[in-house]
């Protein structure tokens, strides 16, 4: 029995907060008490968003440009995924009744993906005209416009294609280790004449995940986010949470969910269910429970 | 057959340079190429230094500390692992003939560690005196001052006790990967309750080394240098490089040599070969192929 556990953001910084490594921890010790019958199971893989954390990073490293070089996005993913898996792995080892390790995780990605043709993922701080007009020039950025708010830089969201360290994930969760890999959605990579290049664009890394699950033969994705399940006819009279979905009834579904939130969780979710015999669950940390025991949480099987 | 390499700095940054992604993949794919002898073994692990990069990290957690929150050192040191273990793997795999991976690794020191009470390692910017009390107040940061450069932070070096993920470095080796592990001298934590906890220090990055090569009961050591070989008599007429060196002799010369330097590398090197069979080589990447056939570079074995 082979779990891919998702954490998303707000299991690591919440609305309002500025995500200090204190924060961090502490929502991090709650999320990870909510995942201990999850780790009943004997293989555990978890993943990880790193919105907030990367959205800080890219303001240091403009910040501070004058003075020490910015570091490329795709190096600026990997930093998160060393500083997210430190802080997971301080709070999830006393819960997990067995080691718990972060590997570095790269996931190549297809240069001819028509994301790259047209990047739509806005990402780091916001800049005026001017100093938007001098990064297309120095950088070679993209800037988009956002609602009177400035200019924001907008890298390409390419699908995941293969996890370069699948190999070793898999040694590490044979050797009984939980294994924390695929951060941020993985450093994204293509392959140039038989090498592997870092390449700016960030991954959805609930598509990661669902590769990732697809992969190591996962029975289970576990997609943790802010909500406790999906909502049919959100913000009508007859709103209701939705118990378990069909991959076709997920699939119908998927024209009204939110763009960039629900959207990619249920693609995601589809997407391991149709190419396995295995189940999604979408549901919040705190609904974790009640959603193993089929009371809460959204569904997805075949 | 184990051979555990330590890959100083300017195999990834040299003088003069400012430590930009470019700079770092160039050195690198010529240290690299350098390493082929050594990537002849069946089991290798990779070490690395990581003083630029996370000086760099440094300055833009400060630069940066009005909009988002700086993270603690130990996370920063994270932060570098990351970023190097990303950059090695890159220029690593085409010359490995094996996968390589990165292993997020945390060091255990002990908060009883002398190094704890007379904190000596500077990290970071400089700052003015103004300011240098105020970060004395507001975070309780020990700040030395620097020969007229101003004020400069100082953390504690504790002695390296336990690599936390060793079992997972193990279990790596055995599957066949080339592992990258201990970036930095490894993250610091320490046991609280039974937990471990980030704590802010630098450990070295030598003796993490010789440490982790002690407990992988590796045969060799080898630590890559900006300079081929020890000078004995370091400029005077006498000055000639030393090629071999009982553990005796090692201890001898330990008094004539530079502190922060060629000192804790063959401390470490002391370390490793007296606690083991095996023998420690210090030498540059590009004296390692003449070294390995016993033509340059310093050994130090019983």
């Amino acid at each position: 029995m082979t779990t891919v556990i998702a954490l998303g953001g707000n299991a690591l910084v919440r609305a309002g907060e500025r995500g200090t490594a204190a924060e961090q921890l502490a929502n991090l010790r709650e999320a990870c008490a909510s995942l201990a019958p999850l780790l009943e199971d004997p293989d555990v893989v978890i993943t990880h968003g790193n919105g907030p954390q990367v959205g800080n990073e890219l303001v240091r490293q403009e910040r501070a440009a004058d003075e020490v070089p910015p570091l490329p996005l795709y190096l600026a993913v990997a930093q998160t995924q060393a500083e997210i898996g430190a802080l997971i792995e301080t709070e999830l080892r006393p819960v997990a009744g067995r080691p718990v390790a972060c590997l570095l995780t790269h996931v190549r990605v297809d240069e001819a993906d028509p994301a790259f043709a047209e990047p739509t993922k806005p990402v780091g701080p916001f800049y005026g005209e001017e100093q938007a007009e001098e990064l297309t020039r120095d950088r070679g950025w993209q800037l988009k416009s956002d609602a009177g708010r400035g200019f924001r830089r907008v890298v390409p969201s390419p699908a995941p294609l293969e996890i370069v360290e699948l190999g070793e994930i898999q040694a590490l969760v044979a050797a009984g280790t939980c294994v924390i890999a695929c951060g941020g959605g993985g450093i994204p990579v293509v392959s140039r004449n038989g090498r592997l290049s870092g390449i700016d664009a960030v991954i959805d890394k609930d598509r990661a995940s669902a590769l990732l699950a697809r992969e190591l033969g996962a029975n289970r994705l576990v997609i943790l986010t802010d909500v406790p399940a999906l909502l049919r006819g959100f913000g009508t009279q007859a709103e209701e949470e939705v118990r378990t979905l069909s991959p076709r009834e997920a699939e119908d579904l998927l024209p009204e969910l939110a763009e960039g939130s629900m959207q990619p969780k249920i693609e995601a979710s589809l997407e391991f269910v149709r190419a396995t015999a295995g189940e999604a669950l979408i549901t919040s940390p705190a609904a974790l429970a009640d959603a193993l025991a089929g009371g809460a949480g959204t569904r997805i099987t075949a």
